[in-house]
């Protein structure tokens, strides 16, 4: 992957996370979110599935979630994601296209949580993956 | 509560429960069904809330869920619950009534699991409070 | 209830919406404020339980939460809710008590859909429940 | 495909499917059920995912779930799926392998609904694609 094109992560939606409106329901768009941070995470080497306990890595200090053109059961999405530490917390960006079309744009933020749920220094390898993640100050176009 | 009349529990079904065909989704009858089996066991002393690892001793080994007439936004359930031990594992059946209509009939299987999801024995107290509690072999018309 | 109390909901924490660090999961806050929405909703009048598409007056523009104390099972929640109109958005604010301890805040912003999915004008009784309620414009500490 | 061999399905476990047991919750099985069998349904044609409204052809009629072992984040699952017509219903049956080892069976009946919610006539395209689907009549072992 090209270091200036973004991470991506491609999901179709299920009939499950649909609503009475037809389209998706807001909460789950918080789940697809999960699921591009989590693919990242694991494409980069800093999450590793066979241990539950890296994903404290990435506990949830909050989100924002920007609502812009409804998704429908099948659709096939696809998830940009972009990356920075500040300080100790981690920020994610997101921007989520369906079939061409801007869908959805999320931050969410994220600090590592020791067994005690208190806040911890980013591991280390962390740290080092970030030296080579590109972020651009003004991608999302609504947040 | 008279020893005759099943322990019945109530909830109204939300908005993100359902699901693009306007009714709730099959899944979440699974988490109604929790429902009602965890405020059993609230009522009964044989859960603690304070206590997560307390719900390990109704872990699920199987479920069977019947539908019967569809459940909407706003509709108010009303969930009955009977209970009986069979050998170590600890048996479920409920009954889903929609403003008096019969609209789900369940039944599911439990076990204890130790910390190492082994199987163990009941917990004493749920045996000491099984005694108190009727079952009715052909209570569930559809299963 | 005075008009200066804030609109309160309450809401245990159920056994499924925990994850593996043993609290509830994110995504779930958005629905535990969605149920404090409608509740706030029908307990005044603009959304009606028997007319699915009445919640079209709500539909999700955008969602900000921030989490500031894990919640765990069992755990009785108080959802407060303040709401005022901004030209043709509905704004929820809220606060999440856990035991007395502050534990989530959170903003959405709404749009009154049709059935084509298009933004209309808020409801008239919307506009009318609006006169009566209070707002306060730094009511949110961490938002 | 071979004839013989059965349609599989792919799937990974996602962090909020877990619950503090720190496995997937009961309740996820059935929409883990549910995407392999409209991934079947895709596969063979007889669903159509720009068509909401296909999917009420599989309304859920019941379920049966058996849990052999444990499913954990970052698990890579493989659903094999096997079906037969019997009258108006459709029976889905299914095996959840996890790393080889039998971690659960299912089994799932539907009816095609109308509009009305009633039920209907399966689907001419179903008919005739289910005489090219193999059933082997005892391949579940614990149902």
């Amino acid at each position: 992957m090209s270091e200036t094109a973004p991470f991506a992560f491609h999901r179709r939606v299920q009939f499950y996370e649909t609503d009475l409106m037809r389209i998706v329901h807001h909460s789950n768009y918080l789940r697809f979110y999960e699921e591009a941070r989590v693919a990242w995470a694991a494409e980069r080497g800093v999450i590793d599935w066979k241990d539950p306990q890296s994903a404290a890595a990435f506990a949830v200090l909050g989100t924002q979630v920007r609502h812009l053109a409804p998704c429908r059961f099948g659709d096939q999405l696809k998830i940009e994601v972009q990356v920075r530490l500040n300080g100790v917390r981690v920020v994610f960006e997101y921007k989520m296209w369906n079939d061409g079309v801007l869908a959805s744009e999320a931050r969410t933020e994220h600090v590592n949580l020791g067994p005690d749920l208190r806040p911890q220094r980013p591991l280390p390898e962390l740290k080092a993956c970030m030296e080579k993640e590109t972020w651009k100050e003004t991608w999302l176009s609504s947040l």
